[in-house]
């Protein structure tokens, strides 16, 4: 199946009874410091604090009664675990969430708080997805993939859709990629709404996996990633990745430095609270490996769940 | 002279093409917390991080050329200091900033970032006055007072006209009440534009001025209070005061526990960064002194410069 522009409308038109349109906000400040013309999307003020909200809501209202009856589950370390729980929270179905046992305390209770039924295995890609079968096993429960599912990520590539609606004269559109949906959602709304519109993603260069997928030309796995940001540890899809590879001119690394530095910025000159996640977008620029001068960027904040007890900066 | 509805729109015009419309952000999590609709104004997403952008530019604009020419001078404990200052380098005039010794640090660098020039003097208002005079007679710049001036009154009434262009059905209107410009703005606006629509101001009980203003009937000087709102130290101006008694309905104090408890969690759950000022707003609903349950509930978020090195709950 190939995900079209069409598939993104429809998402659109299926998730916006339940879902934000979010701000876009801009900031001198930051365009001082960056040599460019910035406009934020701000999933981090979407509903459970992150974009993957989107994805969830997509997958859960796309099921038929019948499916919706049995349940959904699937492993995340965190938002779209939030997500998926506030999803089927809203339609009334049980979400069955496998969580690392290693996830930020802020990230266990929103899930819990949405009334997910959590089960934690130990932080392994294996343990999860061995964990996650059992559930499956046990209650017919629909698994819904954190980014490699045709729903979540037609779910994601709202966010680029609604960004070129408000902004339509962007330049480049700079994402963040973990997994991929949200990279690769992004893509195709880009490559559809505006002919030529560039799109780059930012990558922890302590977790970058996807860069080395895209110079070997297939899928590098992750292997026990350590950065600070936790929402990008994860490994491309076989969906997401040729999506990816088709569509996204290039991945930008940037250090865990460029990160913190990225992130207490924001918070200092935007107001806003975004996660160490969404600081790898602004970090793409902020460390200025790529001349992106003077032109526009749509930057997308992908989300704002961070633990207040423990910042970077302490 | 009065302030009318027609120079809070005037003062919309005016400053139109230099502030940003702030976006109006909803948060489910919140409006369980508190029973009710809430519509949280964002003018901690307003350039320089706070309302006092709208006054302070309003009042600039306001100026003729030759008026403008000799530059604005004004005392400050912070936002309006920052605020006046970029105003004034818009236009491209000198601003003359006298600041206490013990503003944050953030506030002193924002002003100095924005080109003002400060004078520093000790945390007393006899000392202010004093100092301010001095720089009024040398150079001849137009003195902008904080709040106690009809332009900028009419500059901040601007937030709650905006608000209810946004949410024309709302029950009541709460914004904080430190010197009382946001405050009376707010309600001339509110007044006008929606018959019969409540107006109540949220005030710390430790500098608790204005909330015995209100009873005694005349301004009661705030006497070296002590709290975390350190935007709302100052005391009710002789334009403020009758307009707040003429239109608010009234003044809810609110504990510092309380402010510190709301303002975590604003920053936690709808992930934007209001300073202690703003989160007395929050917090004349958070202690539910007064029913306001199953209404539809503005509140003004009035700022978001904050000292992340110094936060309350470390």
């Amino acid at each position: 199946m190939t995900i079209t522009i069409n598939d993104i409308r429809e998402a659109e038109a299926r998730i916006q009874p339940y879902a934000h349109r979010t701000p876009v906000l801009t900031n001198e400040s930051l365009n001082q410091q960056v040599g460019a013309q910035v406009f934020l999307k701000c999933e981090n003020l979407q509903k459970v604090g992150a974009f993957k909200f989107r994805g969830a809501c997509n997958a859960v209202y796309s099921l038929s009664d019948e499916e919706a009856a049995r349940g959904v589950c699937t492993h995340s370390s965190g938002n779209h675990a939030a997500a998926l729980a506030l999803a089927a929270k809203m339609r009334g179905i049980p979400a069955y969430i496998v969580m690392p046992n290693n996830a930020p305390a802020v990230k266990k209770n929103a899930v819990a708080g949405y009334g997910g039924r959590i089960t934690f295995c130990e932080p392994t890609l294996e343990a999860r997805e061995s964990t996650l079968d059992g559930i499956r096993l046990d209650t017919g429960a629909n698994v819904i993939h954190p980014y490699n599912d045709e729903r979540v990520i037609a779910g994601q590539g709202t966010v680029a859709l609604e960004l070129l609606e408000d902004v339509a004269d962007l330049d480049v559109i700079i994402a963040p990629v973990g997994g991929g949906g949200l990279l690769s959602g992004t893509s195709i709304a880009a490559a559809e709404m505006k002919k030529g519109i560039r799109v780059i993603a930012g990558e922890p260069e302590m977790a970058d996996d996807a860069f080395r997928s895209m110079k070997a030309g297939k899928i590098i796995p992750s292997e026990n990633p350590k950065t600070i940001a936790d929402g990008l540890l994860t490994s491309l899809g076989n969906l997401t990745f040729p999506i990816i590879q088709k569509n996204v001119e290039q991945i930008v690394t940037v250090s865990e430095a460029g990160i913190i530095a990225s992130m207490k910025f924001i918070w200092e000159r935007a107001k806003i609270i975004i996660e160490p996640s969404s600081a790898v977008a602004i970090g793409a620029l902020w460390e200025k490996k790529i001349n992106l001068s003077g032109i526009k960027i749509g930057v997308i904040i992908s989300g704002g769940n961070v633990d207040l007890g423990k910042l970077p900066w302490q």
